[in-house]
This record gives structure tokens, C-alpha cells and sequence, in this order.
């Protein structure tokens, strides 16, 4: 298979993190005799840097013109202290998923037995979780109307859902739960905003197509609650962009850590993988970061871009296997109780093609 | 002390729990030979059953008229299944939030070591914690305009903030920082939104009053992480009214259950007592709430709004005995590894009473 791959590596330990995904990509193009060609492009703060613009047109241009897009992550602590800030490396980001038209943010929670330990949560609580997040990616109070008051001193941002956003997104979320265990629950706050009563509504009406699936509705509030004190109620859940944006951060615990999700964000144009993790400059460039949250979005790149089921799979099985053999990075190593191999960003990054090399 | 108390029941589950709140107060008034008098009013679904109004004009005069209100509960799972409806029952609880002007909620996440184990949280990780939420109350998403355009097809709600309210919660805030640990965590989504971006400008500015004051700006999502993944770490929190929201729901499992927490809304008028928890209506009438919520909003009330700090303390005191003896109410028994002595609702009231008799 012939495939051309844009790789933006962006800031923070988004090189670290994307230097292994492209690898693991380049052995399982040479495993399986793929022909995958890379290029790469700036966004987020090193764009802003080299050209003044978080997403340069360069780069929108390549990844249209690509099958797949591995991102990093973007962000600078310089940004988060001025609040002022005009230019913004997250505005890059935001603008990407509105151009491709990449409305549909998937991340699955993918829970690890051997990562029963690292979360806060309690193993017994976790065991068996399984969840599948659809979060709506290009509306929302993210893309609404942002206004400031001539004098500075009132703000506002627009929180605004057209139905066929809903019902587009809907839809492949009751796909997904009929190939799964057929039960969707959508989050919303529907007993306060409009905007939630038009989702829930829409949300009501599509589900009439898929009378097998069991649809629930879900105050975020609630939902918040719910998430860690019984995740396996959960299989498919559906929400919005904001709420998607908080649930699926907190989820990253029942993952043991946040440096263990990945997503994909599908819809018209090229899809687009990325670990839900951020730029994490606290960590950048000490080879701390876990490569596998990069590793596991081309798992979902070879699968949902590409077909790639069997070559996808095996990345996963390969993770199991590296953990399995007791092998962690920082994040995921409960050094207080067990006699765990900790690994660096690199070394983890290698081990996982050498298993590669091995299972295959 | 002379005091003229309002109790609003509401619906659901909280007619059961104000019983014990209520009772509670009297057996207070006795012990210490306060004379606080009682009135009832309604709010929410059992208000439009009997006015059409969620919040009947007689209510609101009364809870004018008040020294302190205990609140139960609002909401009815008709409503929650019908999104269209137009008046509902929380619209009575935003609306006295919001005529009272109470601004700050203060939600204090109490863990009584006794329920280490009711959480789904490892012991390990909670030991210790003590969190002061401050949720903006009558701003944000929930008070700016919504609008559902003609054809019903695009909905929206305006998050909007104006200096003033952000900088007297801030003052609110800070002032409880310095009388605890020093440290404020103020958390927003400022990468994305204007509205943040203000909230953080001003937060940044207000926190120059207070140096000794140890200040973190944390971003909506990552914080929805941290809460569960190191709740230790956070000793004030101060937000805006959706994200309070949210966070202080997820919080819920550091105090073991929802049936733990309690709130006191605050600002220019009356003080207003609640428990975090709604209206459960699937246990409701069955005697399996926790009436504990409404009891240490009592506490709340007592400290807060009436200065009666021994009273107030006397409470919690005797909630601890009462749990260190091995009493609990369903929600936080895990059944499975100890033997607990489960009460329903009335019996865990009635106890508490006997205990204040005890130890007083
Ligand atoms: C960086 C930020 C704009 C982004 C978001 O809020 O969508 C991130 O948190 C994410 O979840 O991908
Ligand atoms: C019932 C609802 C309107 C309310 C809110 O969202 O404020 C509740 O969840 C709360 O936290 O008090």
C-alpha cells in the first residue's frame, strides 16, 4: 500500500513523541511491505516562531494533500501567562480541525491490564473498562463568536450547535456502538443551555435509527462523577466539543496515564491522529515523555485511515507485550511497588520496534 | 441567638434530606439554647405543580425575609426526557441564586478519613486532602442569552463575564487561601476562550493583593485530571459557574459520595445552604439518601452565615463518631469488605441527633 503521511510534530515533547510514531509507521511499512513517504510541517508555537502564524499555509496545503496526519502537540507556557496573547499556537490546531472538516474526535479509552496499578483510581473499579469517546471537534463555544468590550472589561464566547452537527456526528457514534456493545450515552446540560437541549433533542431523534442500541442522556455534572466512580458503565459516549475536551482528559486515569491515549480526528478531509496529551514543556527534552500515546494514534492511523487492521493490531499486542515484560515510562511506573524497568522516551521507542521486529 | 430560617425542600429526595437538616438545627436551638424559627416554601417541579411557577414570587419574598436558607433539591426526570419543555424546574433554582445575588459558592471537599474506603479512589492518593471550591455562581453560561433560531435548527447560549464578578469571587476566594494553606489553583480554558482569558487577566491581577498567596492557573481540562490523579495538590480552587460545576461533581468521589457534600452560596443576600447532590428521583421516597449533605449544610450555615463556630463543629464531630462506629447510608457501605452497619435514611438522622444529645 502506497500511503503519504504528514507528520507535524508541533511543541513541547510533540518531536519527542513523533519521532517514534513515524518510526514505528516506517517498520511497519518495512514489515509489511508498505510504501509510506513522509513529509513534515510546522505548527503551534514554532510556526508562530518561523513565520508568525500557527498554521502557516504551507502546512494546511501539505496536509490536504496527504492521507493521514501524525500530530504532536502544541502550546508554550509563554502564552498561558500572557492571557493577552493575540497569536496563539492552539489557534493552529483549532484552525486545522476546521479546515479538514475533522468534526469527529475519537479517543478511545483503552485500558491496559497491566496498567491496573498506575492509575489513581482502584483496579477493582477499572477492570474491564472499555470506553469509546466521540467528541464533536469543530463547533461549540470553541468556534462561536468571541467578542471583548471596547473598555476590556467584558468577554464572551458564543457556545452554538447547528442540528445537522449533531445528527453528523451522532451518526457515527451509533455506528461505532452497534460494532461494539451497543449502548451510547450522550453527555450534555440540557436542564441549563439551549445549545444542549437542541444536542439532546437531535441526539433523541437519531437514535430511533438504532433501536438496538441503548441510548442514555447524561448531565456532564454527572457525568464528571460517573466516569471514575463506575467507568464500565460507559461503552460509546457522546458529547461535545467542551465537555469532550474535559471527560476525555479525565479519563486518561482510568488509562493510568494521559501519556497512554491517543485519538483520531475523522470527518470530510484527511484524518488526522494525535496523543490527547499536550505539549507538557515541563518535561520537554528530557526524554521523560511516553512515546506510546503517539505510537497508539498510528495504531488508530493504520486502522481507521488505511484499513490496516492486522498492522494495527499488532502495534497493540506489541504494547501489551512490552508491558507485560515490566517495561515503563516514568508515568506509568508505580516505582513505590513493584520492580518495574523504567525507560526513557527513546529506549521505550526502540524496544517497541525491536518487539515489532520479533512478533512479526 | 434569634434566627429566622426558610427551609425549601424542593423535590425528589430533597423533602427527605431537609427533614434531617431541619432537625438538625432544632436539636442545635435546644443544646445551645438558640430560638431559630422555621418557614417552608417551594421551588422547582412540586412549585410548578401547585403555581406553574418554579419559583413562586411567596418564595422569593420569604427567602428575603430569611437569615438562611436550607435548600434540598430541584428536578424531575420528566423534564430530563423532554428537552423542549420550556419551564422547568432548575430555572427556579438559578433564578433565587440570581436574585439574591449569590455569587460565591463555596464547596468545601471534607473527607472524613473513616471513608477512605468508600471511594473509588485509592486511600493512597486522597489521605489528606482538603479542597475549598469557590464556583462563580451567577454568571458564565448559564445566565447569558440563549436563543433557538426559527426553524429550531441552531441553538445557542452566551458565556459571558464582566470584570467586577470575576474580581469579587477572587477577593472571596484569596481571603480563604490566606486563612489555609496559601494556595490558589485557578482554573479556566484561557488557550480557547475569551471569556477565560479575562477570568485569568483578572485573577492575575487580583492575586497581587494577596503575595503570600501561592497562585497556579490550570487549564479545564488538565484539572479535571489532577483533582483524581493528585487531589492533594489543591487547596483553594476558584472557577467560573460551568466549570464549578463539573469539577465539584467529579469531586464528589473524594469525599466517598455525592451524599457528602455540602455548599453554601453566598454574597449580597441571604446565605444559601445546599447539598451538592440533586434530586435523585430513582431513590427517591425509598429512605436510601444521605441525609449527611443536608446535615453539614447545616454546618455551613451555622459557621458561616450565623458565626456559630462550635455549633457548626459540634456537627461534624458527631458525623465522625457516627461514621468511625461503623454507621453509614447505602451510598457509602462498601458492603464487601467490612461490616458496616447500613442505616437508611430516618435511622442515620435519628442517630445523629442522639449523638449531639451525647455529646453535648
Ligand atoms: C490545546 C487545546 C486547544 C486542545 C483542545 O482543547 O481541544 C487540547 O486540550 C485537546 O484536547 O486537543
Ligand atoms: C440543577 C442544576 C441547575 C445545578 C447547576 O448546574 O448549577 C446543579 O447541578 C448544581 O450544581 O447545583
Amino acid at each position: 500500500m502506497n500511503k503519504k503521511i504528514l507528520v507535524i510534530p508541533g511543541d513541547g515533547i510533540g518531536p519527542e513523541v513523533t519521532t517514534w510514531g513515524k518510526a514505528v509507521l516506517e517498520k511497519i511499512a518495512e514489515v509489511y511491505g508498505h510504501d509510506f513517504s513522509f513529509q513534515e510541517a510546522l505548527m503551534g508555537h514554532v510556526a508562530i516562531e518561523a513565520t508568525g502564524n500557527p498554521l502557516p499555509d504551507e502546512t494546511l496545503a501539505k496536509a490536504q494533500q496527504s492521507d493521514a496526519i501524525l500530530f504532536g502537540a502544541v502550546g508554550h507556557a509563554k502564552y498561558d501567562n500572557d492571557p493577552a496573547a493575540k497569536v496563539r499556537p492552539e489557534q493552529g490546531l483549532l484552525k486545522i480541525r476546521k479546515e479538514l472538516g475533522l468534526y469527529a474526535n475519537l479517543r478511545p479509552i483503552l485500558l491496559f491490564d497491566e496498567l491496573l496499578d498506575a492509575s489513581s483510581i482502584k483496579p477493582s473499579i477499572l477492570k474491564g473498562t472499555d470506553i469509546l469517546f466521540f467528541r464533536e471537534l469543530t463547533g461549540d463555544v470553541y468556534f462561536g463568536e468571541k467578542k471583548r468590550s471596547e473598555d476590556g472589561n467584558t468577554a464572551s464566547d458564543l457556545m452554538i450547535y447547528e442540528r445537522y452537527e449533531i445528527e453528523r456526528i451522532a451518526h457515527k457514534a451509533f455506528e461505532a456502538a452497534m460494532t461494539r456493545n451497543k449502548r451510547l450515552c450522550s453527555v450534555d446540560k440540557a436542564n441549563v443551555l439551549e445549545s444542549s437541549r437542541l444536542w439532546r433533542e437531535t441526539v433523541q431523534q437519531v437514535s430511533k435509527n438504532y433501536p438496538e442500541v441503548e441510548t442514555e442522556h447524561m448531565f456532564i455534572d454527572n457525568a464528571a462523577m460517573q466516569l471514575i466512580k463506575d467507568p464500565k458503565r460507559f461503552d460509546v459516549v457522546l458529547t461535545a466539543n467542551l465537555f469532550g475536551d474535559i471527560l476525555t482528559d479525565e479519563a486518561s486515569q482510568i488509562a493510568g496515564s494521559m501519556g497512554m491515549l491517543a485519538s483520531a480526528s475523522v470527518g470530510d478531509g484527511t484524518g488526522f491522529f494525535e496523543p490527547i496529551h499536550g505539549s507538557a514543556h515541563d518535561i520537554a527534552g528530557k526524554d521523560l515523555a511516553n512515546p506510546l500515546a503517539s505510537i497508539l494514534s498510528v495504531a488508530l492511523m493504520l486502522d481507521i485511515s488505511f484499513g490496516l487492521k492486522a498492522e494495527s493490531q499488532l502495534i497493540i499486542d506489541v504494547i501489551k507485550k512490552v508491558l507485560a515484560e515490566g517495561f515503563r515510562t516514568n508515568d506509568i511506573a508505580d516505582g513505590s511497588t513493584n520492580p518495574y524497568k523504567v525507560l526513557g522516551t527513546q529506549d521505550m521507542g526502540k524496544l517497541i520496534l525491536k518487539f515489532i521486529d520479533q512478533q512479526s
